[in-house]
């Protein structure tokens, strides 16, 4: 799971989370970056991998992780019994930083695991193999979480939440968004600022009651349709449109939206 | 359950989504397929399959379908333990559709495992085996789910849908439906058209609160027992009225519509 | 679970039951009977695979029947895994009819194992061990459900039932009923009558609320205990009443019934 | 679990069970014993399987009980698998009664496991071993229920009692009552009257709610209490009343009917 | 688990228990302690054991107790496999008390394990070595249960209570309360008649709600804090308050309670 | 998980704490800890462990901890199957203290596994090996829990509670909380005084319904990147409001009020 690719990593930045995350990191402080689906907090992660050049491991999390999926296993393998290392255990022994995405949604246990990898202790205590690790200076643990999904599944404790520094995210402003749609699909200038605008608009219709709104990620799927030829209104459905709803009333809504712009 | 055989499958286009399945495939990116039952979705992937030229893998999903059915389990085979790749794996390792019939139902580890192949990575993590696979050009997943489901079982998280291009899928027009019932049964045209009549006023009667209405499998199912000599009527009741209802009421009522027809 | 005796079983067709199941195994469809406790869908089954001259394996399922109690599982016999093949597995292999019983009881991965035996493909996917059987044209699934539980357990999907040509059981008419009470009890020509009669009238006492009422099943058994010297009044009390309900006021109402005709 | 021992068993019949059982052994029937706590149905077994002179077996159900406890399962022994027998499978084997204690508390595969050997094929099938037993006229299966638990537990499938001959249980009356109690205790006669008359009041007093009521078991309980020297009114607070209730006021109100009769 | 101590436990008794349970013991019926939290049950079961001179083994119940942690389990050691007696069957073998401490919390598998030692037939049927152990004169079962519980968890089955002789507790009068705090903390006269004077008017404190009120172990403890050293009050706070409530001003009250004695 | 390190831990003892913990011990009582995140309650434990000279082994409960976490287990090496002690079995062996923070988050037979580490018997009974370790005067027994989170998860049962000398926390006075903020991070005066007057502000903001309100840790963490360079309102964000809430609302008037101070 550990990304190794030296290349830097394209992203842009919001506000002051690149300056935020890399303090979190000079002091060893575990770090949570909050906000919906698709706005690049994964590619935040991953950028500041590359720039503090450290090795990079990302863990998802469903309801079904629990702590041996972070910090490892023994495995049967014929008659001999192999230990084999989770992705925290990896980072803790290499210096990494460890992703764990989604984190409200792991098991309980999961996070009751890091405890001592969260606070003035640093450590990691494996019960199974009795050993402890102290984590280097170069590990890092960071963690992400949707707000807008409490009261969906699991909430992430009060008492867990403390532990971490925290970053909120939202979508770009509409120039810095147009840019990342640009560079991540090669379409035109006006395609992108017209795919930026559709967007504005739709995460605007509160009314409409969408779960999750239009993020860049979905504007960049739209992008590269349209620029491999298919025709911006079938981009935008099936790209945007089908994946936000699939309620006729509210399609037909975002269809009209949809064809005042292209 | 890789389907090797090489002829063509007959398939008849509703709308545009043979362009939209192949842009999809052409930009890499994964497709989701939204739409009732047997109205064609798993009909259309094997027919883009070999359409594409592409081996195609298929995973029935249910409430119980986790990361392991899909990505592969070590077994126990006497003193030997081996490991077994599951259809992704095999989709991925020799460039393949993998197509996942009702995403939603399987349990939440299945996607998050699917994640990595979703985005711009593009890459299967196999944590038993330390394994990372790049995905060739060749691999797309493709995945399908029925919104009138919603509400019943699992939701499709907004999050995760927000990764796949999708398409809506709905019944195809009369004349379209006769000519696919004709080509499936081999019946007359004068039958086709009758069975096509009594599927279109059946999804009419909204008042008899189906919970899914006449799909053109069940007209398929009717036009060949009718074809191989039992009477209309009797073929319409086991075929097309009985798979929908066990109320009574409700079969008198589909039995005086079918009566007006045959 | 194969039953291998060789003699025809006695069945007395109540409908066109007997036409069409025979049409849906020329057809090559599967086949699910609906219809109440006891009123014969086994006993149609059985009659069935004798008549086409089948093997036939049936399986009971239950809310904990998972597909591998059906597909077949691995066994771990000392120092060896032994694979072994389930009902269906065999009914494949073997060219025979395999019967599901009450596969609504079923756990969700049952019946999801089974699409590709119920569709277009006729075949059979053993994800364990990587083999895929293609099912001769001797092969037939058939599968029982009562709709009366719907509400109680689990509810067969729309789209698992659009998958089979269905045929409803009701009970038998009267004469037919007493002629196969005599032939299974060998009781008397007028006990057989009045047992009968028994049945009707308790079938029509809708205001008693039964959740099942009396079955043909029932009637056999109180006639074998009438045969055998158990005064008539005794025999309808332990054979037809008392597995009918436990409310003193109920069975007060049933004994009062039972006293008008014995 | 078989009970060996050869000597009768002290049985007093209340109404025509006696006679039922023995007719439903001959007509190879399985019997189904419903009836509150403590009133003989356990006894009955016993006694039976004395006078028909067959091996008992006894299995005590609860929410876990499952086919495997009955049936038989596969034991690991060292380097060894072996087979074990359940009771059931014994009691086939053995031409044995096997009496299924509280069935309606077991799990729901139980009963499913049972099908073939309660109906025309009175056969066992066991999966595991691919084993096929057909049962000898020696062979019956009693099950017993307590149709005053409905509404706590599991409830018995209509479609499950269908197949069962069925007798139903009170309490004795009140000569044959102080009989049993005298019988049991070695007590004299106006101790044994006495607790049945107390018996009797508790029975009577509805008003007080409580879940189950004085059994004769209590009874029996109580008068080797006092037969041992222990004052009457202590062995029945601690045999009967203590054993009906935990509320002050209940408690309070059975004392003093307590003391009407002691 | 066997207390192998052979001095003299202390204990006072507060009503009849001590003659019913030697009653009891001596009529080979099991016994049910019904309580609070802290009136002595466990006592009185440790002081019957040392005073009748048999070995005592106890079991502390709690949700997840099953029949195996009673009875016994098979243990895989290397390449072997050895049978461990659960307390139960040690006790029975050996001819000792067992206590089964708060029965009520057990898995239902638990308790119909113990019915054939319940009743006349006072044996130990063991399904997994095949084993039928009779239990000598000198076997004893005994439970305890708190019906404050009922409610909360699992409650007893009525069905399960009228296999037991029962003995309701309750704490004991100021006297014999200020004779045992005294004998268990070494604290003088005066302080233990305090103590008890708090206790009894939090007992009368109906209005605050509390879930249980305080334990004559409470007294003890604080007792032995006092005798320490600690101030009475900071004692009383440590040792009586806290562990009641968490409720501000609950606690506030009741320290304005503890400053009207001490 | 023991912790080895000898220095002495910077502890700011709130009230007598300190000396109630020493009672407790030289008692040999063992104690529970209420109180909020972060308030101090790990840190008293780890001080009085260094003061009293004792080791410390630490558990994190949550909801899927069981007893075989703390008392251990046999894990399969290869053909080896070893024992491996649990942190409170060696906290018994080695005479140490074992701390087990948020007790009420574990599974039930968690506390009943110490029921005898807690009473006068202060002993611990392995089942599985059939081990009895009888704990040195040394042996502490420490747990903690939250009361805020009492209705959120599972409470500790009143008759638990009762087995434990208890301490209530909250957080220090302010000066007490500067000179901790100061200690732990190295910033000035000022600074550490804003912190403590912002978190005292927080604390009185009852109406914005905070599930937990401000602790002294996040203090810390803010003044540790105001003290690397972070801007005090951003290093505020980050450390203290933006884990506290993720209401924009909530989140803005909390900004307003820091906007007020730095």
């Amino acid at each position: 799971m550990a990304d190794g690719a030296q290349t830097a990593i394209y992203y842009e930045a919001i506000a002051d989370e690149v300056v935020v995350f890399e303090h979190a990191y000079r002091n060893r402080l575990p770090l949570l970056l909050k906000g919906p689906t698709g706005c690049g907090k994964s590619r935040l992660v991953e950028h500041m991998a590359r720039r503090l050049e450290l090795p990079l491991f990302t863990v998802g999390c469903h309801e079904e992780t629990s702590a041996v999926d972070l910090v490892g296993r023994f495995l049967i393998r014929g008659a001999e019994t192999v230990w084999q290392d989770g992705p925290v255990t990896r980072a803790v022994r290499e210096g990494a930083i460890v992703y764990i995405d989604e984190i409200a949604e792991a098991r309980p246990d999961t996070i009751v695991a890091l405890h001592s990898l969260t606070d003035h202790r640093r450590a990691l205590y494996i019960d199974r193999t009795g050993e402890s690790l102290q984590a280097p200076d170069q590990f890092m643990l960071v963690a992400s979480y949707n707000p807008g999904y409490q009261g969906f599944g699991r909430e992430l404790k009060a008492s867990t939440r403390q532990r971490f520094v925290s970053i909120a995210f939202d979508y770009p402003g509409p120039d810095l968004e147009a840019r990342i749609v640009r560079h991540e699909s090669g379409c035109d200038e006006k395609t992108a600022e017209r795919l930026v605008r559709l967007a504005s608009k739709i995460r605007n219709l509160v009314e409409l009651g969408l779960t999750e709104t239009a993020s860049t990620r979905l504007l960049v799927h739209a992008a590269r349709l349209i620029q491999q030829g298919l025709p911006p209104r079938a981009a935008c459905d099936s790209a945007v449109l089908q994946p936000l709803s699939d309620e006729r009333d509210t399609l037909r809504a975002l269809r009209d939206l949809t064809a005042l712009i292209f």
